[in-house]
């Protein structure tokens, strides 16, 4: 935490989307003896892209690299700047070397939000926080700060592009079928869909592979399934 | 320019989009003395929201305020950052005071853009410019850092929000024909739209309130003259 490392008053905020048990997920994480739980982020190194500090906090938490991430909103209200829960945290890592006056005061944050697959990912909490873990998007323990409102606002953005491309391969394992698929979208927009107007509109987009039904020796069809196109923007 | 004024490493930057003459127009400055072009823009107070310094920075330009102002990216990439730039700035304002030192760090930029009506505008430099001035959309001066793209990517947010949605009441007066509306789409679009498809969408999202045709006297029938509904989302 060199003081000197970081641009001073810029942080990023990850919303890290993941899906499983029919339900949209969020990585949130939980700093060390205080209760706090929070999204994910960090700072811009001075030397850094600002992209390129994002995709670092994922990888760091993930260990994905190769991932879509989508700068959607920066957050700079001033009443996001509350000096004494940056005080508690840094309060219980007696181990924070330097001058950590600098994290006390107003950050702005340039919020992004990644699509990823819930079983290629071990959590790895950051040095200041004890635990990591998914949440349901709808059952969210409290969170510091504004980073609620910065969920909110990703579901959102989330959604609003889910109206007009198709978008989620990352949520789903290379190959699925199409109740799968239809599992994730209402998921995300948490409401049941009618599974002949969904199936429709997903084909529509024209980015669908679909892939010819395997032998399955039951008694019952088996169901096609399908993989997004290789072109496909995720 | 007090050093302490502002935070340190965070500017704003507003595209700001009128139309007039069948064309997109967008509102450049030029700094005194150096020939060099940029956005209006600004730094964020330490007091101050990110979203009302963007919009001081818009009334400051053009008098206006009550006009949607809509977030759309964050630019921080390191090759943004050119001292020199703003070092010839400072040279070519002599009367600038104190320590200016801060202004040739490195800056992220929260880009937003507006749609404004260029008849209820005069636009207005700041003290670092000496004149600023509408230029057609597709026929700008060569600007500085990476105020082109920044422009490329409003024009292209603002082309993703007319497809999904009916944009653009602040670039008509109040009341216009369909015409003149797919006029500003088509300055916007850069490309000649068909009338019966155009109005047809329009229509359809039921946004437009169609006033009785006036008596004209004329020869010719009047066309109807429409207006945004109050509740329309600008």
């Amino acid at each position: 935490m060199n003081p000197n490392k970081y641009l001073k008053h810029i942080a990023f905020d990850n919303v890290i989307f993941g899906y499983s048990n029919q339900k949209l997920q969020v990585l949130v994480m939980e700093y060390h003896n205080t209760g706090l739980f929070a999204l994910p982020g960090g700072f811009v190194a001075k030397d850094e892209n600002l992209q390129d500090a994002a995709k670092r906090g994922l990888k760091e938490r993930t260990g994905l690299d190769q991932i879509y991430l989508e700068q959607f909103h920066t957050f700079g209200s001033v009443a996001r700047h509350q000096a004494e829960v940056m005080q508690t945290i840094i309060n219980s890592n007696p181990w924070i070397d330097g001058d950590a006056s600098w994290l006390l005061e107003r950050f702005i944050s340039v919020a992004h939000y990644a699509l990823i697959n819930i079983l290629e990912v071990t959590p790895t909490p950051d040095a200041l926080s004890d635990s990591c873990g998914w949440y349901d998007v709808r059952a969210l323990p409290s969170l510091i700060l504004d980073h609620s409102e910065i969920i909110e606002k990703a579901l959102k953005t989330l959604q609003q592009n889910l109206n007009t491309k198709l978008v989620g391969a990352n949520l789903l394992p290379e190959k699925f079928t199409m109740k799968e698929l239809q599992g994730v979208y209402e998921a995300i927009f948490n409401e049941k869909l009618h599974r002949g107007t969904f199936q429709r509109k997903m084909l529509s987009y024209g980015q669908l592979e679909r892939f010819e039904k395997q032998f399955s020796g039951g008694a019952h069809k088996a169901p096609y399934v399908y993989s997004f196109k290789s072109d496909t923007e995720v």
